[in-house]
């Protein structure tokens, strides 16, 4: 493991995350905002800090191979997320240290799970910055799991390689960095597109640049009491609801759109099956509720199942009601889209529609094989074969969630909650939704857990934003100490 | 399909039921119990329809295929139920249809969730019946998965295969029959000394026996208001907690320490994890319960936990204390033992642990890979590799499981129960356990669920105890169509 290149290269992330503290000190001066002097001793802490990491050792390309990207990556998350949480304390925003950094990692991880009681007084330039984490981190998900996971090749990361939906091209574009320049165009145009939206639904330039942020990003740090629940527009609910739905949907079908494949698009399995449990979903919540909530139409209550669907499918965890008070089925349905997430290749956090596709054709090839026992059937998307190592490594992802969730839900447990609210809780900041049900519903905030709690949250955020395996295996001595292992590929 | 074959089996199957019915009638005709009459006519009953079926076609073995086979089974457990009820329809003491098949289902899935307010009332004739069906379960459960599923060979069956631990033999004995008999001597083996051992603590022959009949076949149906927790004996308590996890123990490894191999015994890696998971649960309950329930010694609550553990690790669901009581804390952990279940070709349900372990060694060889990319490694379980179709037929089984237990839940919660409820219930029905947490806790009792839902549940139980696949397939119409297909192999 070289270290010094290590350290490097965590310097020049610093150094980037300074830059991007910027905006938020401009937004601080334009609105003289008290918080203006805590952002400013934040960057230039980040600055300095990172300045000196890239200065401390030389650095060859060469150095990075793929045990050093791992390090990189986790610690990463990890130091941006310290450094990120400046902002918060050097402002008194979020006084406590462990809260502060509880929600930084919330926003980088674009989970959205919240400690702040009042964010309505939060000052305007943090308020700012908590909801460019979502943004920032969105755009970093979008390269981590197109460039560094499907080099991997474990954990059935192979769901994530991009490729165009035609038989002939096996990437976007040969190129790591052409393609991720593609995924950046469209988050970039998704998130000038949004504000423009939003604006003309009359809410202002600030409101709508944060709640875009918090879209985009899958995120869903609100910025008002009730979240958008605030806004009573049917337009603005309907725009951020199928923006959310937009950005659960693989990146580079996008692009396949921009390219004129319309129907390999509209042919691809993932996202047609992502579609069908989204309205599926919508019908039966809405009936749900309208029944049973007391509502005066039937499209109120569609807007509001759309929304809240839209936002949990998608983990992003915007609310527009008090989806905690609905009936169990509803919530039951909320409960499960937790724990699916959106495509593999969006923004959105989960176990990824693609894999639970991927093991219910697994269980059709069983049920196949009992009727033709010696009938050799490949697992097939897409009309492309899926090897039988992605549906072990599924199996293997899929496993090891179940394992963090259910040992996590132990743990957390010991704070005293009840049972709905420990498993609800501990899906929520796994999967990178946020809001939760009972203890840690959409109008309370995860404020009152434990310390312990809040750093064990913490680490189930990044656990379920970098996809389980590149993180926990950091825990492993063997990972800083043995030779280096990708180049041999 | 060859129908005649199948009606004329499931003949002999309703033949075998009501001579297994006798029993009851001669322990109500002992205590000269009013359910006598009823248990009479039940017997004459089934003995009628089950001759008429038995006579309606000409029948040789070789129209026997797998594929009416796995009709049988399926049929042949659903048909038995509806005949198993009988003698508590006609005695009034279940006096609706639905409840009552309920009960006999789960009865013979050995799962023990109860419809009855009022057990202590019951008639003993009956009474003995619904115990009786739990022994007969769990011996129609320990030849079905020892030589049904394994011919079958998908969905990870293969795990049942009965196999020495030893190197050379491929099963116990060479043909299934003898392997049935040495399981059935094993078993009632078991019984006999449950039942003195109980007689010795000062429990009834009566009771002793219907309580063995409930230990054995892991099923849990208590004859007391509030289950084992009648008798305030710790010999009692120690007597029932140790055979109910005996009994959850792959029956093949009794065999080996029958012939000597005790290293074998002791190296089997599914054992160990069994076991290390039910000490590591007991522990964990027993300091939890100690802080927070107020109990007097470290001893109580170390013995309530104990049984406690064994009852729902091994899916049978007898209580001696209100464990819905319990913090949440060794709830979630009795929660999460409710889908592991007990060893592959014991009496118990579940998930099954061999399926856990062999998913466990899957994360590990993903974790492996990132070290050594280029490494081809096997799992292995007790030294031996086992295949990449039956890993992925366990993943499917995990999914697939998963899948009916969340649909399961959203249905279920159309009956207004709690979130906890609605999930519990349909885990300790779905892996035959019996009591589940809230609305079907063990201080309470299934009655109160919608008719529907009690059928639903009926087919959960049977899902559960028949493996999913080989139940599930009969759904599919092809199956009744298609040419006989195991003969091929």
């Amino acid at each position: 493991m070289d270290f010094g290149a290590i350290v490097k290269v965590l310097g020049y992330l610093l150094l980037i995350e300074a830059v991007l503290m910027v905006p938020s000190l401009l937004v601080a001066l334009y609105y003289n905002s008290p918080d203006r002097m805590g952002i400013l001793i934040s960057i230039f802490i980040t600055l300095i800090v990172g300045f000196i990491m890239s200065r401390v050792s030389k650095y060859r390309d060469e150095d990075i191979q793929g045990k050093e990207g791992l390090a990189i990556v986790g610690l990463g998350w990890i130091l941006v997320s310290v450094f990120g949480a400046l902002p918060f304390v050097l402002t008194d925003a979020i006084p406590s240290w462990i809260d502060a950094f509880f929600e930084t990692v919330s926003g980088f991880t674009t989970t959205g799970a919240s400690v702040v009681d009042d964010i309505e007084s939060f000052p305007k330039g943090v308020l700012f910055w908590r909801s460019f984490t979502h943004w920032i981190g969105g755009m970093g998900i979008l390269v981590f799991t197109v460039a560094i996971l499907p080099m991997l090749g474990l954990g059935g990361f192979q769901v994530y390689k991009i490729e165009s939906t035609g038989p002939m091209a096996d990437r976007i574009v040969p190129r790591v960095r052409d393609t991720a320049k593609i995924l950046y165009t469209i988050y970039l145009t998704f998130t000038i597109i949004e504000i423009i939206l939003l604006m003309l639904g009359g809410m202002p330039f600030y409101d709508s640049a944060l709640h875009t942020f918090g879209t985009v990003g899958t995120g869903g740090f609100g910025i008002k009491a009730n979240s958008v629940g605030y806004y009573n527009s049917t337009y603005i609910h309907l725009i951020i609801g199928t923006f959310m739905i937009m950005c659960g949907i693989n990146f580079s079908l996008y692009y396949s759109l921009f390219k004129g494949k319309w129907r390999d698009v509209l042919r691809n399995e993932e996202l047609r099956f992502y579609l069908s449990i989204v309205i599926i979903s919508v019908l039966l919540i809405t009936l749900n509720i309208y029944k049973h909530m007391g509502y005066n139409s039937l499209g109120l209550a569609l807007r509001d199942s759309y929304f809240q669907v839209g936002s949990i499918v998608t983990t992003t965890g915007y609310a527009t009601v008090d989806f905690d008070q609905w009936p169990t089925f509803s919530k039951l349905i909320l409960f499960i889209l937790m724990f699916l997430g959106g495509c593999a290749g969006s923004t959105a956090g989960g176990i990824k529609i693609i894999r639970i596709l991927i093991l219910i054709k697994a269980i059709k090839r069983e049920f196949f094989k009992i009727l033709h026992p010696r009938a050799v059937i490949p697992i097939k998307i897409n009309d492309r074969a899926i090897s039988s190592n992605t549906v072990t490594g599924i199996a293997a992802f899929f496993m090891l969630y179940s394992i963090i969730f259910m040992i996590g839900t132990i743990i957390i447990s010991l704070d005293g909650v009840d049972f709905e609210s420990a498993i609800t809780s501990v899906a929520a900041t796994l999967s990178n939704i946020g809001p939760a049900f009972g203890f840690a519903g959409p109008a309370r905030t995860y404020a009152e857990f434990s310390n312990v709690s809040k750093l064990l949250m913490s680490a189930f955020m990044l656990f379920g934003r970098l996809e389980l395996f590149p993180l926990i295996i950091l825990l492993n001595p063997a990972i800083w100490k043995s030779e280096n292992f990708i180049k041999h590929r």
